[in-house]
């Protein structure tokens, strides 16, 4: 197997992680006559379902990454908390997109927030914290109240934990397990917007529509594209999106997650540089989807035209929510889409439906879901 | 493995023929949940890289039928000549979508043009031939020129040859290699069309947009959907369509390909029964996909709606046209479907591209292929 910074129809894309999003992506990269190789602690993965090959073995096993090595071109990875030393170690056999400096930013929530700063764009207060004893004087500079979080692997909202008066602060710090963590001035934002870019190997970006999300218990339930917003913002979230990009050095799909302030403002909550559950969307309503995108830029081809052609509400099927399929097949421009997996848990994402509709033509958000719970009580088995 | 009508989530469909029908049909399948196992002659077939699991080995080999059979919920097939003997043995073991009426008509041209015939549905004239000296009789019937085809396995043109003189009547019947065959009247016809439609198990039918193909050496060159007809000739083709599903009992997706004459009458030429070249634009202009239409007639569910979001035109890349890929990824809207194959033989389907336009805004046939030819000079390897 070559190692080339391009690839041709017939090469291998390895991916490490087997979820949905490495399922969508070995998808993506079929559909352009791409072989894909999935390498997944998981047996059975979703990923491992439709790939061309598969290996499950666990991320330290040298052995097996030297096996995926030889089998695939290039490597990427479908989630930001795949070990440093895993990509380290293949970074040295193949190219990796993106590569370390992503991963390392984005594992750490210091890091990142550092790394956001340095670029003068705006987040949330914080404070860094590595002891409980820290975190009175961490209050006062970020205010109140505020939201402890760890360093590392928090996703979902796991990890975190509020600190609104003394007494919150060692309970707070329990929770979270007494890890390396930083102290979050907390945003009362209006809503959480995003927005999906890519970055391709000649340095050219592509950033698709800004996007409204709403979340359910900390997960995202909804994505609504493109989202109400002035031409301001949606000029300043591409900005934010090719800077990040840029400073990167960034090869692939990223997706920024930004608050919306009551005056309009934006800031950075956090960084995912891979491809997004708020971009599942551009699958349905644009020619090229975030999925193929990031593949064109791991294989080092151009990147498509991110344009949109239709108007999209994203609905996760979390759970037992995923049930109501059957519901959701009988809906005009619905399409499903779901992840092969097995056991219904609360919270898992088992799958989407984007609900399709012509370009200014999407109806108000609470129309919709009206029509969506009729339908999915109707048909629902 | 049980045989429910209706599949489930996380059940198999059982695909014979391994090429990039089969390769879309499964990857249809993927986004919905559902597993596919591909049964194929060739190793390493296109269809393959993107199953859940697959079988090499001949049509005739039993015991792997037996094997398939019971890895499956369901069985489809993404090409007609796949032996009647094959799809009887798995009928009795396992649901055979679409049934063996389809195969039957579908795999004869006489069997086709009599049942069409006593559909009241419009052919060209044809005239039953066994042996050479029935040719001159046929040729009074059915008119001169006229074109002499194999009952059996013609497609792209082969297993046909021209009989305008007497003189053609001998070589043609050797070019055929002297098999049953059918003496058919030669059409003038002004343009080919073709419309693909669906039927559920509850009988229900779906029909996408009439569609304009040109052909080039016999083989499908482009498709541009929709086409340009009346009102009165789209009604026509979705009647006939709607006719010939009802008459099959069919289950899956089935394509009518017809002829216009000068007068704008409507002829069928021929029956496929199964996912078609010609409605491959549908992966990009339309919410559900032939394949996810296929996909969801075979696993009993819901049809979708065939409604088209943008206009299109497709184009196959045949043989060295492949070698263009990276021309296509520079366009914008444009899709890249490419299917896996190594070798780039004349005329083989190596993959298509879909250009996707704004409704009512697509360019002239002539402007397109302009614009198309242009980029594929300027950017190709």
């Amino acid at each position: 197997m070559h190692s080339s910074r391009h690839l041709s129809p017939g090469d291998t894309i390895g991916i490490l992680g087997g979820g949905q999003l490495g399922r969508m992506l070995a998808m993506a990269a079929a559909r352009l006559g791409l072989r894909s190789h999935v390498f997944s602690p998981e047996p059975n993965a979703p990923a491992a379902q439709v790939a061309t090959a598969s290996i499950t073995a666990a991320f330290e096993d040298t052995a097996a990454l030297d096996t995926f090595a030889r089998c695939v071109n290039v490597v990427t990875f479908e989630f930001e908390n795949v070990p440093v030393e895993t990509v380290a170690y293949l970074a040295r056999l193949r190219p990796v997109h993106p590569g370390p400096a992503a991963l390392d930013v984005a594992q750490d929530r210091l890091s990142e927030k550092n790394f956001l700063s340095r670029l003068g764009i705006a987040t949330a207060p914080y404070r860094e914290v590595n002891a409980a004893e820290q975190i009175p004087e961490a209050l006062e500079s970020v205010g109140r109240p505020a939201v402890l979080k760890t360093r590392r692997f928090g996703y979902d909202g796991k990890g975190q934990a509020r600190v609104t008066r003394e007494a919150d602060i060692l309970p707070a710090w329990e929770q979270i397990g007494g890890q390396p963590a930083i102290l979050e001035g907390f945003i009362n934002f209006s809503r959480e917007l995003s927005v999906v870019a890519a970055r391709g190997q000649d340095g050219r970006t592509a950033c698709y529509d800004l996007v409204e999300n709403r979340h359910e218990n900390h997960i995202l339930a909804r994505t609504l594209a493109p989202a109400r917003a002035s031409e301001e913002q949606t000029g300043k979230a591409r900005t934010i999106a090719e800077t990040v990009l840029t400073a990167l050095d960034y090869v692939g799909v990223l997706a920024v997650e930004l608050f919306e302030c009551p005056d309009g403002a934006l800031l950075v909550n956090e960084i995912a540089p891979r491809v997004h559950n708020s971009g599942h969307w551009t699958m349905d309503a644009c020619a090229v989807s975030q999925f193929e995108q990031h593949v064109r830029a791991v294989a080092g081809w151009p990147l498509g035209n991110p344009v949109r052609h239709s108007d999209a509400i994203m609905e996760n099927l979390l759970g037992r929510q995923a049930a109501a399929w059957a519901a959701y097949l009988g809906q005009p421009d619905c399409v499903l889409h779901l992840y092969g997996k097995s056991a219904m848990r609360a919270g898992r994402k088992m799958g989407h439906v984007t609900h399709i509709y012509t370009k200014g033509k999407r109806p108000e958000e609470k129309d919709a879901r009206r029509t969506v719970d009729a339908a999915t009580q109707r048909t629902g088995r």
